[in-house]
């Protein structure tokens, strides 16, 4: 998991950037925390904002964060001027999401010139424990940047 | 599809009082369109607050309308005082998702006592013009509603 | 559905010629049935060389053949000389799958330069009656072919 | 993933007892290697009779085994008297599945009286190195035995 090769050498600022562009992870109040080569975490804090019918997080919500997670783990990796696009998840939903609040982590399983393959988490913290409430494995796409990005 | 069985006389008024407790959909301004036996619709505008870095919808806001479209038309078909969860779904984005709004029509496959196993897609919807830009193949459990809820 | 551009004019030729070296097709029994642009499907009659501990078609049979018609649908619309790679795919088991025989439809949901989405399903034939028994999502992957194919 | 809590007492006899009469895992030459609570884990040596069309490990046989792994890795885990069901799963195919043999690893994520998540993987072994082919995640439903099982 450590001996990946980065290609680009400001993939900490291309990621940070892709991100603040993200509209929904604002509204969502969601942050990124770890940004390293094949991995990066993500943070959002409850609020009723997130939360299905139980006031639990939805299922969107929590598939929302490790979907960003998973996808710029997934950049770390990538030539400089690519852009990175979900082609496809699958999220499992494994315990209720109870907590103050919850972090992604998303991991790069395989990189690849065109594909990625990606397994992320989401953990619930709740009074300082954890428990994971939800597994992905997602599969990301490589491109070239295009003019206006 | 049109023959399905509903075991909940109410279950128009069941779904509607569960989504209406769902904060998230509120969060994103989605609401819900047409209930019917094993089908629901939920509607999404545009806004900046559901894009990702290029200003399109965030694979997470269709999700999170596409799962709750799906969960709500296995519900329809459930006996009175159960619940719905999602166990996990998979999404595929074959097109990017650009638009005035977005629908996300959920349908039951199979319908179980259990599992009921879900297709739902999202359409985007251009100055009148559709594209399917998200494909979902979700599976939903049913359980006893607890007391509180 | 019927509106899929063919760019391969020898689209069925190459699809069989690909199938008919797939040694796991043949050794489950499994045949070609019907080739057409952007749909294939696939039959396998029953045998107990196929089941799982109850005597049913083991999950991993009914995949098998509609991994392959997925496959193929997505291959017949790829131009000349490029090949089919399977990335990842999601199967749901919805009934049973019991029967003299089964049939494995893939079919093309959105086709691409480089992706191809389909769906697929299986469907048990017993007695003349029918029955879905497992449904499919698939992301296919077209590349050059490489010179000794 | 070493705590968990075993209630049949014969879970490796009973594993044993599933395994032997999938008739697809003696057709593919699958045998099982370990049984350990939460962990099952199957050999497949290649064969001509497993194969696509680059005479590598088809992805449907691939599945096959790691279907069964992770089935049989919920199953240590299930109270006596039950058996076990795939309601779905989702394979990515990483790397092309190429050596002398595979071994598809099953294990449990999230144990629970009616649903169990697994992951899964797949790795082919060729002159002593190993290399990741397939990744999987999976849903697992435990139900009571017939009595003619």
């Amino acid at each position: 998991m450590n001996e990946f090769r980065v290609s680009n050498p400001d993939f900490i600022q291309t990621v940070k950037k892709s991100f603040s562009k993200q509209g929904l992870m604002r509204h969502l109040g969601a942050t990124m925390d770890v940004i390293e080569p094949g991995y990066v975490s993500i943070t959002m804090p409850y609020s009723e904002d997130l939360t299905q019918q139980h006031d639990y997080y939805h299922a969107g919500s929590l598939t929302s964060i490790v979907d960003s997670a998973c996808g710029y783990a997934a950049l770390t990796l990538m030539p400089p001027n690519t852009e990175v696009l979900t082609l496809e998840f699958k999220v499992n939903f494994v315990s209720p999401a109870i907590g103050d609040h919850v972090v992604a982590h998303g991991r790069v399983v395989k990189p690849g010139s065109i594909i990625t393959v990606c397994q992320g988490e989401v953990v619930a913290i709740q009074d300082g424990s954890e428990k994971v409430c939800a597994i992905m494995q997602a599969t990301m796409l490589c491109r070239p940047m295009k003019e206006n990005d």
